[in-house]
């Protein structure tokens, strides 16, 4: 079973990270290694190039551009947010990536992506086991927003809570500046989860940092939300405040829904705005100064302060993927969990079936949130710090990042 | 004349930057070095601690954490927006500050800001001089909006240029990794001045940035925006725009004024949310995907990504203060001068007239807009680029900024 000889796809999938690239690479060069993988492909955004046929041949490519890609953010090689439908309702898509695969003799799939991704690479995992083709799928995780399930925490996570946390610092610098007093409001990613809004919690730990922090996993209530911000200001003459972008009533109403309430495809509902919304019920509530902002798409494009840890096991999840994949492994997820008995932090790689974390969320756990749910405890800043240790050192030019330049050489089939 | 003996005072005014607390270093070193100079005093808030009697001896500074302000963001002693009057009008805030002078005989006066606060420092050299008290006045410019008149560039223009650069390049990696187009808009600040939105233009020169960019210089015309946005994305089917905060159509309306239409109290327009005006004109005119973003406060808090040469030079403006001030000028602001002529880059340190940089706003040469005022020229590029030059070496703590902690012990006036 060890022996399956055969071509790779790797496809990157869902909102791009600081990292991606890093596992991709890894996912890339362990394959162009290994002499029972046969063509190494790189899939042009995700299953679309997988049904579209539009497939890179990564050996194509100078190897210096390659390795460029540790420290490129965003997806090199494309991504979509296309959602397979369930293969019993409507095989077609599955139909015509047996056929892709079959013309390309592909027999090794990796996916790298967050829980709708896996909920794909599962649903093709099962489709072709059940198709009776045989081919290892394995799941390369990847999420800014660290909410998913069966690992420990996600590349990809690291480096946006590292650019949060610093980012997060030097606005608090900034707003000392003034002896009069203003309300400030920092917007930040995670839909369901609050692991990006916590880790402004380690500027403040640091010294500089909000003073108030809101998670998606609390209820919110305005009036109590106030109340904080009003106190704070009486105390300090001054008040940040960092929000996640999901926060909810009582009802699970988002309050950014002021917004544009629109969906995307996975029925999520669109986001942002939150800061103005709040903003505005601030100054016209408490006739107190405000700014609202956004930290926005740098939180997961921002690689120029990635973390060398996040970047570092990017790498290493792609390259265990394809480890564990010519080793016989399929149906599975890469996964990290973190051994702390020695007293320092120790990241170890294990797999999870992919149909345990599809479309599951992990949440950040309701006792790391302070009762007033305005704050969070220790355990979360112990939890989050190891992850965005180490600088990275990025290639140049001008004194500017010198991301990489694919070819991106079209595959050609089998037998053409 | 040389040989005045008396306290120093350092303030810092207007809104801070990432290399301002380097131009204070450079000042507050200079000044203890210097045995002409008794005292040395850092204003509370600028010239709000003047008149309030808080001034901070920085000799009670511990010297490492003092080292720590060049790579600390934002204004250290506190920055105001406090605007003094004209004397004649009304002269109780200029004898306020005379009595404030002689308690603590204060001779050197150094203040460090923006057009506001050459303003500022201008008025009260006239007056001290009028009121035949002697004391040697020296500006020390700063803005990353880079628009003083009389000097080549600015002390915190640099930093701020390398953020605005390598987010958008990081940007516009981002944006390339779906498949479906989308128009994305980034507003940038700068009221009046295109300095800063054309540094987008490195992002774009580098192979990775906006493909519009529209400078504050040249009339916006909402018809000819959306042609380009429309033009654009039928060619590349996505599109990034970089804007200006301060674009203005032909009756020099703000095109943001849909805003708030506050004023502050130097009677400008307070701006913002102009990305969220064009993203929805957009959204209704052509019926595109589109998002609007803003840097906000990061353009001048980012100091984690400083510029080495602006930092470098930040320092060296209030050294040279310092030095001009001592050796017998007064009335001056500290400027820079460009010498290209042996290829490189040379920068040289000069002095100016006060009253002859105070409230002058310096704008992107019309030439160095492309005649659409869609685009920048080559001039631009070369203008900006060797501002950016070099990485800092911070400190770090936990892989964070470790930020200058200053004690600010209150001095004593001289007969206490």
């Amino acid at each position: 079973m060890n022996s399956l000889r055969g071509a790779c796809v790797i496809g990157q999938s869902g909102g791009p990270t600081a990292v991606i690239n890093s596992s991709a690479l890894g996912a890339i060069q362990a394959a162009l290694q290994d002499e029972r993988i046969t063509r190494v492909l790189g899939a042009a955004h995700g299953i679309e190039g997988v049904l579209n046929e539009r497939l890179y041949d990564m050996s194509c490519e100078d190897a210096a551009e390659l390795e460029r890609m540790k420290h490129t953010p965003a997806s090199a090689l494309g991504s979509c947010r296309y959602k397979l439908p369930d293969w019993r309702d409507d095989c077609t898509d599955y139909e015509r990536l047996l056929t892709v695969f079959r013309k390309f003799g592909v027999r090794y799939f990796f996916y790298n992506g967050g829980n709708d991704s896996m909920d794909t690479c599962s649903k093709v995992s099962r489709f072709l086991a059940d198709a009776g083709y045989e081919c290892r799928v394995i799941g390369i995780p990847k999420t800014i927003d660290n909410d998913l399930a069966g690992t420990d925490h996600c590349p990809g996570y690291g480096s946006a809570a590292k650019f949060i946390a610093t980012s997060c610092m030097e606005i608090a610098q900034d707003l000392q500046v003034y002896d009069q007093g203003r309300v400030t409001i920092v917007e930040i990613m995670g839909r369901h989860a609050g692991w990006l809004t916590g880790a402004a919690a380690l500027a403040s730990y640091m010294g500089s940092g909000p003073d108030l922090i809101y998670l998606p996993e609390t209820v919110f209530v305005l009036e109590r939300f106030l109340e904080d911000v009003e106190r704070v200001y009486q105390l300090r003459g001054k008040c940040m405040v960092a929000v996640s972008e999901g926060i909810r009533d009582a009802q699970g109403r988002f309050i950014a829904d002021a917004g544009t309430g629109g969906c995307d495809v996975f029925g999520h509902v669109q986001l942002g705005g939150l800061s103005s919304v709040l903003a505005d019920i601030v100054k016209t509530q408490l006739k107190l100064k405000v700014r609202g902002m956004e930290l926005s798409l740098l939180q997961r494009c921002a690689s120029h302060i990635a973390s060398r840890t996040d970047m570092e096991e990017a790498y290493w999840a792609g390259q265990t993927a394809v480890e564990a994949a010519v080793a016989g492994h399929t149906d599975k997820m890469v996964t990290f969990q973190r051994d702390t008995n020695q007293g320092g932090y120790v990241c170890r790689t294990g797999l999870a079936d992919l149909a345990s974390v599809a479309n599951v969320e992990k949440l950040v756990p309701r006792e790391w949130i302070n009762v007033a749910g305005n704050g969070v405890h220790q355990e979360l800043i112990d939890y989050i710090m190891p992850l965005i240790q180490g600088e990275i050192a990025m290639e140049r030019e001008h004194s500017l990042p010198r991301f990489a330049k694919l070819r991106k050489v079209l595959a050609q089939p089998l037998d053409s």
